[in-house]
């Protein structure tokens, strides 16, 4: 189960067999069935964990509606970043899409792994940077990308997300009904065949 | 000029005299004149800038429509992230709103101070944390909130925003028409006074 997680790390910065051992003491398992909750709104986060199997959606609810935010597979990170790093009550859900495992690590012990270990330190700016990037990109698409753009962008970069999760969550999380998305997809069928 | 940047650095690790003085030496002052630009599309961004005074505009061109993503005054940091990590062609313009004076440090010398003095290692993730959450924050802002929402958001927490920089450019932000951020305005000061 940690190998996993080791060889993800190693592939990222140079690390010794001695600072490697560090992540069995550090992580433990968490086994999640389908539609199970790794967190729930209302809660302060503070741990994050990482995907060793399964699918986590991000949603938060606005006025009783959810809204799909991300959603994660194999080898991401996943946590409400706003309430890990503030000690907020967090706004994210993180629900099982799929029977998961995760790895997860305590804030203070991420942070003691910090310290303790710069080789880490580094690895946890590379990964911030990670969330930065993909929060900026979604910000930017958001922004300024028609519903159709944003389905053609999904389908180049996350090809495995349709193959995986039900239409009902790729539409929430496009922002558009699930009719809305039945018509991107039947236009743009028409197109490929024209 | 780099005293400013070092007692903001102090405020958020602790340094010593001989950390603090790799400021010196790692950061150049940059000036713009209103207008200016500090970066612009197409090209690949290969530093980081501290504003010491001023304010930036970040924008980014769709359609020919220029679309502000953020805008940022002093003590802050500015660069294309996307750009600067993965050295990519930018699409981020960043322009001076105001005269403005910037400290800026190149990646070379960025990646350098990092591996000299792990401290700044520490910072440097602690400002990337800022960047997701800035970032997250405006990605579920835009998923969610009605323009009326992100208008009252605004105010409340970026109130200078309003005494400096032109309607045009907080509509823009906002993503909507000058009109429509006229009416918005007009129909808050009606409740207040009602």
């Amino acid at each position: 189960m940690h190998n996993q997680l080791k060889t993800y790390c190693k592939n990222i910065v140079p690390l010794t067999d001695e600072e490697l051992k560090l992540i069995d003491t550090h992580f433990e398992v968490q086994n999640l069935k389908k539609k199970e909750f790794l967190l729930q709104d209302g809660k302060v986060c503070s741990s994050i964990g990482f995907i060793v199997k399964g699918a986590i959606r991000h949603f938060h609810i606005k006025d009783g509606v959810e809204k799909t935010c991300d959603i994660s597979f194999e080898n991401s990170w996943v946590t409400d970043f706003q309430s890990f790093t503030h000690n907020m009550a967090c706004v994210m859900n993180l629900q099982a899409m799929e029977d998961t495992i995760l790895l997860v690590i305590k804030k203070e012990n991420l942070y003691k792994l910090y310290s303790e270990c710069s080789v880490y330190e580094t690895f946890g700016r590379l990964m911030v940077e990670n969330v930065a990037l993909r929060a900026t990109d979604i910000a930017m698409s958001l922004s300024s990308d028609k519903p159709e753009e944003r389905f053609n962008n999904l389908l180049k970069n996350r090809p495995d997300l349709f193959q995986r999760i039900p239409q009902k969550y790729i539409a929430n999380f496009l922002g558009i009904s699930p009719e809305s998305l039945s018509r991107i997809q039947k236009r743009i069928h028409t197109k490929s065949k024209s």
